[in-house]
């Protein structure tokens, strides 16, 4: 990261470090969790998609959440593991040949080409079920594992991530449908939400496309993103009102998190990235940038975030490293 | 059924009734749940498959049990609820292309061949995330949920359902090798568990391919059908010793009903069953009757509903119908 010497990155990295080893010990073959019932191919088509690191954001914010409202960051480490392990299945899923249909994820192959097409879904199924596992049977008390399940089957489920993952395919399909019409009445093809494409303007913001991107978004990555900072609060015992806080903050930071990551691929620099820029664009795909353009874009991604951290202002000190956190999000180069 | 005028008949009627109904409620457009951010091609998909039907045994197994530890009927149906779309999720994604590639399931057409498979794979996806969500959100109390939320999760896991579809396709696979060795060697090709077949005795009933064969159905059907036992268990509130007690009841009824499945596919009438017969041999599959033979097999199912019915004999009058269902496992014909 390009932020030498801070503490946030050095508290990222040890929360990173800390949550990679838990997710090994949960997946390990030896585990305390008695795997001996789980075929070794199994266990391994699991692991080699959940220990291929990354950001781990997700169960970062959990514990972020949970410290920021008083509680010990150990209590919150199921809820991150599971958090990870959901969006780790959403990846191995996707990837699928009837779904996105990539060879590569990161630079790594992706699970079926590995596995094999049954044993990544498998995989996915098991690691989707293995969450509500973790945190029913190691999150105290039985009201917050319960209430956690809740939550994160809702946001993970057929009207949150899901739910995304549909609307997001079938907007594509539309586009390819909508594309092929305007290719035979002569204009640009279209991929995505299916709407014509002027240039882009703040005076032309084309809501309809800006909301369909949006309803896109509030599902297959909002919610999930949103429900980590929920069940932070929830293993931190949070009462209902701290709690409608830190959703209202995790679905700012959620969305700015989208915009980073779109305007990232307009005018991020591809070394640091570790993959190329410009993607985006090429697949025609709808993002900020291309509806608002990069400055609109970026002051939108800004203005989330001043919302966000003025809502934990209330909770003070505990707050300081959940707050940094979001202010990074927009920060951030790669 | 063949039982005309029995109460249990019209007590199971009754019963698949009242969780169909319950069914179509959580999963219906305008269902309580304010699906409204559910895209309607997902909750389709979701229904035509969850609502296709069926015996219903798991979720009838979970009243029956809350019903034989005092329970009330109506607490334990979002556990029956959850059972049977993780029943049904299971069922989607065993028939897709990469897996079992079925077009048709008891006579109509799979969910991928209606849907496509991409909304298949997430149809799967959202019913099993939707267990969860209605069994820690609908089930009281708090710990009770947990609870549930936990059995369930390790039975249809990584270690349970999963394990036992992992390896039933890894056995497969084992067997085609050995199947194209033994016929380059001249003998007949074997499907399935990948050891030769010598004429099937009771004196020689081959343990390592009974064993194989065990361990299959222990966790491809025998941990999600004693789940549903427990669970049931769970939200009547049984103690430790009465849930030990309703395990091993469903571990022994699991296995009566995986061998009465396997003679009904050599004995049964193909009108009743509404499927052919003896296609189980004509896979070359593995099972009970072609491994310790049909009479040997019927003992073996009959010594277990024994088993099973002695062991809830404490539980008095409560348990009679469930008794009475384990007694009908082996008794059926269809």
């Amino acid at each position: 990261m390009a932020m030498q010497g801070c503490t946030l990155e050095v508290d990222l990295v040890s929360l990173r470090e800390l949550v990679h080893a838990r997710l090994e010990s949960y997946v390990a073959a030896a585990s305390a969790l008695d795997a001996s019932d789980c075929p070794e191919t199994l266990r391994a088509a699991m692991a080699y998609s959940l220990l291929a690191g990354g950001k781990r954001m997700r169960p970062v914010l959990v514990l972020l959440a949970c410290e920021a409202c008083g509680g010990a960051i150990e209590s919150a480490i199921p809820a991150a593991c599971a958090i990870e392990m959901i969006h780790t299945y959403s990846l191995i899923h996707d990837d699928l040949p009837a779904m996105d249909d990539d060879d590569y994820r990161r630079g790594r192959l992706t699970n079926h080409k590995v596995f094999g097409e049954a044993m990544a879904i498998l995989a996915g199924d098991a690691l989707l079920t293995l969450a509500f596992e973790v945190i029913a049977r190691d999150t105290q008390p039985a009201a917050v594992a319960a209430a956690c399940c809740a939550d994160l089957a809702s946001a993970a489920g057929w009207c949150g991530m899901v739910a995304g993952q549909v609307a997001d395919i079938e907007g594509e399909q539309r586009g390819e449908v909508e594309g092929r019409r305007l290719k035979d009445e002569g204009e640009d093809r279209e991929v995505g939400i299916g709407v014509s494409a002027p240039q882009p303007s703040t005076l032309n913001p084309r809501p309809s496309a800006l909301a369909q991107l949006e309803a896109i978004h509030r599902r297959k990555t909002g919610r999930l993103l949103t429900s980590a900072v929920t069940l932070g609060g929830r293993v931190g015992q949070a009462d209902p009102d701290l709690l409608r806080r830190l959703e209202e903050f995790g679905k700012r930071v959620g969305l700015a998190f989208q915009i980073a990551d779109d305007l990232l691929d307009v005018t991020g620099d591809a070394a640091k990235l570790g993959k190329g820029v410009g993607k985006d664009a090429t697949l025609g795909k709808k993002t900020y940038p291309a509806l608002l353009g990069v400055e609109e874009s970026r002051r939108k991604a800004d203005a989330l975030i001043d919302e966000a951290c003025a809502l934990l202002e209330p909770l003070g000190e505990k707050s300081r490293k959940l707050v940094e956190l979001a202010r990074f999000v927009t920060k951030r180069d790669h």
